[in-house]
């Protein structure tokens, strides 16, 4: 395996891999099937992380584990949320190891410190060795160690944004239960169009302007996702958001055809 | 939780948590029991650590992991015996969450590298935060990347000295299915003994006596787990082995009461 390969990263949302309004249920159908899609695009080089959708955050939630150690009556709740991010790790790798993908869990709250909320610490000697092996690390949302607050919620993508830097990434694919970024709600405004590319310099003025004129699509948490992979684009590298729950999107998006979803670059 | 306090390092041997001779079989009553014990003994602090048992060594000798990478059909084997041993620790966790012991899982493979199958690198941060917050971080013997063999088994035991020493370990607990060690394998010599205490320096002159007269029982990798744990007792972390299959006896060693097994000190 050449180690100049440059990884692509990517994101597989908790929205495309769990029922997201049942509690603690996998969406099997759509795991198996990006995990052959992924299988079929025969990268050289994958890293992959995945949301926590409906087994992490009812959890983490319950115990408010992102809002940090308060009292000890969380501690069960810090270790509850750790144990379904492993069972739906678990399950997806399953998955992919079915596709004889050499995927490889990488916890990662065993390798990350934070501190309010952001990666202050990441240990990537493993991941690292990893792909020079020709493995595919896989990581995903977790609860982690935070130098200010205790504990907290380590978003997948964060995870992806940081090594997507770390490891200069060929670019990020973020999968998700939407087109990609719309001028407005395409739910309640059908007027709304979808984004195909954008700037970084177009994106900073569309989020500005978020909070008087809603000129960008919200929902779904897509701005805290957005935000969180900025930094990533601000060192040059694209991403691509795609409907994952769709088949074929993201299987196309990986070989670098062209695609329905929304592109950002550093412009 | 006080930081000083000195963690007590517990090894539960893959023997008393899986039925040996069945492939991917756990022992959960004995798993249960285990965690009501040391629930029970009610420590300040703990480091818990298990071994792979019928889980993880089908799998790891199907496809030779110990030996390093050779070949890249290796690599879907190195996958699943990351994956099994992450099944065993999931099981591991269940039991002790529901004795509401706040256990959490630090996969070590994440965050340590062997080199020629020795213990290189191991990033203890997460480990040091959890055990300041009050938790017990939970590890177990893992396939871990190697800088020489690419990757290879790290075993519980290795991880148990290292982290003993490292965090300067009140004492060992080896929890195993035998009474301890004897003066000869007690299954072929009806008068073998059980070794009540012995120092460091007898402990070696009857290792290397063992290839002329047989004089310990080396039976059940005996031999290789004491030569992993040696290291720790020569920092003067006191080592208890017991017999963890009968009840009572792992929740006695934990309170320091006296019981059947062998005490291994500095001396």
């Amino acid at each position: 395996m050449d180690t100049r390969v440059k990884p692509t990263v990517v994101k597989l949302g908790g929205s495309v891999i769990t029922a997201k309004e049942k509690a603690f249920t996998p969406n099997i159908p759509s795991i198996n099937r990006l995990a052959k899609e992924i299988a079929e695009a025969r990268l050289d080089s994958v890293i992959l992380i995945h949301g926590g959708g409906s087994f992490g955050h009812p959890v983490a939630r319950e115990y408010q584990i992102v809002e940090g150690y308060k009292t000890p009556g969380q501690r069960i709740g810090f270790s509850k949320t750790r144990q379904v991010m492993m069972a739906l790790n678990k399950l997806v790798i399953d998955s992919f190891i079915r596709q004889n993908l050499p995927v490889v869990a990488v916890q990662p709250s065993a390798c990350t410190t934070t501190k309010g909320g952001r990666i202050q610490h990441f240990d990537v000697t493993a991941i690292q060795h990893l792909l020079r092996l020709g493995f595919i690390p896989v990581l995903y949302g977790d609860a982690t160690l935070d130098l200010e607050l205790g504990f907290t919620i380590l978003s997948g993508d964060q995870i992806a944004a940081e090594l997507a830097t770390i490891f200069n990434a060929e670019k990020m694919v973020i999968a998700v239960d939407v087109d990609g970024l719309f001028t407005d709600d395409p739910k309640s405004n059908p007027n709304a169009k979808l984004i195909n590319e954008i700037s970084l310099k177009e994106l900073n003025g569309l989020l500005d302007s978020i909070d008087e004129a809603k000129t960008v699509d919200v929902t779904k948490g897509m701005q805290g996702k957005i935000t969180e992979l900025i930094p990533a684009v601000e060192r040059g590298i694209q991403i691509d958001i795609v409907n994952a729950s769709i088949a074929g999107r993201l299987y196309k998006t990986l070989k670098g055809e062209k695609v329905t979803g929304t592109k950002i670059t550093r412009g």
